[in-house]
């Protein structure tokens, strides 16, 4: 394994080996029903604590699993009615957990770069669980494995992101992946919805779903972040389902066997229609949250080994931190 | 141990056997003190998730002590901050949740027949913790329990149920409880508050809360569901008092050695006075809720078993679930 | 070990050797890194249950960490949206709390003397962890262990406590703590923040904040607790900054080797510069937090400690309660 760092802040900084690295050890904790094999030692005695200043039941509830598996003592805080309301800063707020010792801290920020800079003032190790438009690198990761486990590989595939792209951290993560990989990427969407520049990212801007769609192996719709939108120009959602949507006809330009994914929650017969959804021969939406568990693990499991190193070096030369 | 379900979504299903087995069950986990024992390997390396989606400090708390006395990982979900509000369906989140692989899922649910549904839709044990009108059954079983250990039998005996029974699951499963353990059960409260047919359920139908508990062995008193009141007439809390609030005069129409009960939350001076709740020789209210952990503790145990007995089975067909 | 209550429901029934005893335990479970060491077995098989009637992340969160890092099974409920809407009684919460047989309660509530209240209802230890402007005696046993942990000892030393008196349990336990560990205390703030008779506790009182550091060892600043302040006189916050906010200039009238703390959350600019409490060499904020954690372990494992001897004591004579 060769994923030495002290965070896990973002695809970005990561070289195809760590990533193989995650997702090998993410594929060592999955047993033949898909589900995660409990390791209780892993993370013995190491305190996980999930600073979460968004709601999101899902990713909190998967990385809560995530590190009860692993034997983490768990700790969830409630950001939305914390000390942040007293009048604290983040700083503050931050070393304040910092000085109850974490080991891991997985945090989701309105914020792009909140994460970033709250890893740059603690001890422990931090995971980002997505910050604003920046990233979201465990689902990224988690894309990576249902793809890998699917497809049979992560590399010379063409893969479809389509939907809100602007809006989606999601996006980002997977694209930037998706490149470090050597995948071709297609974004897809209302022009918008579609970022600024999008056609310098080494990535192919479409407008027509059919396409983007035409011979493509993975088809990756987005949720439509309808919280996040305000003011600009947003189609009905039944002219947004018309020509962004997901049914049969688009799907039928990509390759026979291409799977299709959402990061969910889905809004049905808005992204992607429902019987896509649940059409087990192609949709890979279910096992996107099983790999979820696993891929959490194995981030985590990782940062901790790293921790440990760190610690014992430091100590073996007398110095505590 | 005869109770071989995947679920335990409501008393119907259940034989006399089952409810005497869970019982037994739940009986072996309470020391000399009533408290429960630990078991810690009972649940070792299963994950618990408690799902509300209407609040209840009470239940929610009483699963998650069961859970965590038999060694369970147990998450809390608040459902009300959760993916249903970004326009998930129940099913996709239940089928998310599936996707974690819990190995039990605790729901209540403002809606009659929801918990069923969303059974029908995932792999693990479902235990219901109410649903709407509809059923209650850990409720009816730690009644049961408390009925058994006070009265020494659970058979031939009258129970009369008062109140608020027309808003009350818990109303529901007791009389199914009851009715399939042969005894006999009588309702009482205000007609408007008493379900239309009642009279056809196998039970008799009191208005007259002197009648309703003449030489009654058990005289369960129901919380007054003024959150699920809309329109119809609700006479005053003075005058709900002073006709169905249990008094001493009242209760000195049941059988000397009558016990009273009450699931909680009470509202003291509305629905009971004051003075019966508190006297130890006649309130089995505590004991009510030391019997909820050791009855969730062993409904949880049984499912857990099938389900383990389920997938050894499925396993050594050679297939995986 | 001396420490023999069932309760710790503030400093006041504390003597000088219970005090010693806590902090002497606090200090024994941390280590170089100033982290607490995990000691798994110390509340094994113990339930503890956290019961905050007014939010705090910052205490329930050291709480929860504290019990975690002992072994109990740990549980929070969140009390704003419990039962007591149903129209429970503060008694009837408790007595169902009580028979679900937790071993450690931790209560915070927004009302003087609800916590000893409802200690008298239950069996388990109850910790006040706040209660009105009354006590809140695990932040002045943390203080106390960061005084004694910085200046090498616990007596003889002038402490000054500035700012928001009147409104404040950290200053009343505090101020109770060093006298009877025979320090000199100051108190200063407004005159509108500071409570009717604070001359008859023994203390001296400042308005003037020169005067009141003049020679402290200690300068103790609190949080203007602006959502307690109900119509009398407030300063404006630079107003208020400039008399009372702690500067290098304020500072500088203090000992040079004089400590900061502030109990958090702070109001940088407000009550205190931001560049003194970042100061590692004046400032012990983040002590303070480290400290919180080995308190709360050090008070919980006493007090599991007596409760199983007092049962291990009702057991052998017959008595089961």
């Amino acid at each position: 394994m060769t994923f030495r760092a002290r965070h896990l802040l973002g695809i970005e900084p990561l070289s195809p080996t760590d990533i193989t690295s995650i997702l090998d050890l993410a594929e060592s904790y999955v047993d033949l029903n898909r589900r995660t094999i409990k390791h209780a030692d892993a993370l013995q005695g190491m305190t996980q604590i999930n600073m979460f200043f968004e709601n999101s039941t899902r990713t909190q509830s998967s990385f809560e699993l995530a590190g009860k598996r692993l034997g983490a003592d768990v700790m969830n805080m409630a950001m939305a009615q914390s000390s942040v309301k007293k009048g604290e800063t983040l700083i503050d707020t931050a070393l304040t957990l910092n000085a109850m010792h974490p080991d891991l801290l997985v945090v989701r920020h309105p914020q792009s770069g909140a994460v970033n800079l709250l890893a740059e003032k603690v001890n422990c190790a931090v995971l980002n669980a997505g910050d604003g438009r920046h990233e979201h690198p465990t689902q990224a990761l988690l894309d990576a494995l249902t793809i890998r486990r699917s497809k049979g590989r992560l590399h010379r595939l063409t893969v479809a992101i389509c939907g809100d792209i602007v809006h989606s951290r999601v996006a980002r993560s997977n694209l930037i992946l998706l490149g470090k990989m050597e995948n071709r990427v297609r974004l897809c969407g209302p022009a918008t919805l579609m970022p600024a520049g999008a056609g310098d990212l080494g990535v192919e801007v479409y407008q027509d779903m059919r396409e983007a769609l035409d011979g493509a192996d993975v088809v990756m719709m987005l949720r439509l972040q309808k919280e996040r939108m305000d003011g600009g120009f947003i189609p009905s959602e039944r002219e947004y389902y018309h020509r962004w949507g997901l049914d049969a006809e688009k799907l039928s330009h990509a390759k026979p066997d291409a799977i299709v994914m959402h990061p969910g929650p889905m809004n049905r017969g808005v992204e992607i229609d429902g019987t896509i959804a649940d059409d087990i021969n192609r949709s890979v939406i279910q096992d996107q949250v099983e790999m979820g568990v696993a891929v959490r693990m194995a981030a985590m499991d990782m940062l901790a080994r790293n921790l440990r190193a760190e610690r014992g070096a430091r100590a073996s030369e007398g110095v505590y931190v």
